[in-house]
């Protein structure tokens, strides 16, 4: 049985996340669940799309992502489920689910309350009340046809992140994404760049050096890398890149290039 | 087979939640184990108490409730185990599992040895020692005679919430946890208030505007909403109510209604 | 089947630690996984080697143990697995397997990329490329001699704590570790201390109290005692020790005793 993996801003402080493990439990109880992470900024869903585009290429086929970063809780934001090769994915129609959009087979808008914990679900909490119980019945093998009416996949909300750019000396893209170590995320994917031709990269007005890998540079060095993520990614060696730089999500990165 | 729910002040940085689960899977290795939480404030004995009532209606029948908030370990308070139709719950006998109360079948005091991981426990760290082997061997079937000397139910430490008081006007109460997206959950009963007749919430100083959800208000905006633990909560739209209102547990809550 | 034990700096913020669940759910579906800490301080190697000694005889024999506080990531330090009557261990060769090695029957050095993810792993994350893999495959029943070349035990990293020195009066050692309690660990193990006749205990400039328990002492007040972990333990009743004291790891314990 492939697991339900959850990805939530919830944190671990509160009961929320463990409540919602109480309900999916309550339906699945042989279900494993994993977490990849409660720890989404509240409401920001761009992050949680990072994570959930990261964890989708590791976990096996048929897996469940329940995705509960849902600002527009209660409001006419529409709960749906979707399919994909990769697996299935429950959560809010507000674009946190776009990593699995490339490869969609099938969605449908959640309105068939049989599958809900309560056909009175409460306004602040349809993660415990309409998708964790959804995504429980999906393990059982419910087919998503019987959960609610198919939608059309051009209504989604579609969020994609904005692409790097190619200059006439190279790339310029921006930071999506900081991790807890410090290390810079950008969005100029790793294999676009010609590492043996490079002749700066910059970032929040500093100059880094780069290489292959954290150790390339002294203990406390910053160093442009390809990252394990794919993209081009900016690490101080033991030491944290964002605070070194002063570096925030958007700021912008430059690749500069010797014409080959 | 049921799971074992953990709620604890621990932590999650050590290794004192991970030994819990290493003993656990030592006795009863199938057993699903979930986290409820682990980041109880320490020696928070009213939060945990929240927590775990707020847990108990979406976990199945026959779960065991593992909780240990325990600033009194080593000294004389009673381990204890309890039964309800809800579950079993293991832990110190400090109010931590009041919750259960209400429901109450069955409690011993834990003084049969043999279900301990020692005869000769730590002073310090009852909850690797004492609660977890014996809530492992509970999920064996043990049956609670076995583990210790039924106790007077009479005799539990009791520490019930102060209930929220009827005033002429509506209803007088206090912030009785606030949750990681600084929600501020009251201890007012939703089904208690006439939302049609509100005339005013107030709350550190401020007249809170009330609603059926959280996009009830523009973003930044406070709003007073039946929260899905069933108490009204006071938030802030895609923000941070407890900040914006510097308000703290045991601050005042009135809700008051216009006569009907 | 016996669990994997992830003890990680990887945090629970990012998809590092769900990333790695993917990669072995995706090779050995049913394996139990338990989060020992992924809050280990980054880099600290130190603080990793005291987790992992301090779980090691809490969990089944067998138990794969997957340590990942890896600040050489991608430089000449060596991946390794090794085995011992406790279970096996994976991780990179940087000492942080320490704990294990004074029962160690076979250690090899992770060579074999068949039972890697990809033969070109990233140079940044080989908890998810290498090492996350390779303890799956243990799982499954591999044998050591299959994932690489045997290594001679004394060419390994080795980091030893420093021990507790023996003085005229008693004895001198340093914090090791200091819990989220804010309880100091001293490396002075308990049972060298004769606590009947301990004159005094010293600790940042303070004389501390002595006891079996926290409640020995009243609220907010320090004490010292024998530690769940085997060690002197410097506690605050209810409170944070390491505050009060201004205290540090590596900061030195003195233990005085009258002569018997």
């Amino acid at each position: 049985m492939p697991p339900i993996v959850l990805l939530t801003d919830f944190g671990t402080q509160d009961h929320y996340a463990g409540v919602v493990k109480g309900v999916i439990l309550s339906i699945q109880p042989q279900v494993p669940i994993v977490d990849l992470s409660h720890a989404v900024p509240p409401y920001e869903v761009a992050a949680a799309q990072f994570l959930l585009g990261q964890a989708l290429p590791y976990f096996p086929a048929g897996t469940v992502y329940l995705v509960i970063v849902d600002p527009g809780v209660g409001s006419a934001r529409r709960p749906i489920a979707l399919r994909t090769p990769a697996g299935v994915a429950v959560g809010p129609d507000n674009g946190v689910l776009q990593p699995l959009f490339p490869q969609l087979q099938e969605v449908v808008q959640l309105c068939n309350p049989t599958y809900w914990r309560t056909p009175s679900p409460s306004h602040t909490f349809h993660g415990r009340d309409i998708f964790a119980p959804v995504a429980a019945h999906i393990c059982r093998g419910v087919p998503l046809a019987e959960l609610g009416t198919p939608l059309d996949p051009a209504t989604l909300v579609n969020q994609p992140l904005p692409s790097p750019l190619a200059t006439p000396s190279g790339w310029r893209g921006h930071i999506q994404y900081i991790d807890h170590f410090g290390n810079l995320i950008s969005t100029i994917p790793a294999d676009h760049v010609p590492w043996d031709r490079i002749q700066g990269i910059l970032c929040a007005g500093a100059i880094i050096p780069w290489g292959t890998h954290y150790g390339a540079v002294p203990v406390g060095h910053l160093v442009a890398l390809p990252g394990s993520h794919g993209y081009v990614e900016i690490a101080c060696h033991q030491g944290h890149a964002a605070q070194r730089l002063g570096a925030r999500i958007g700021e912008v990165v430059e690749v500069q290039v010797r014409s080959g």
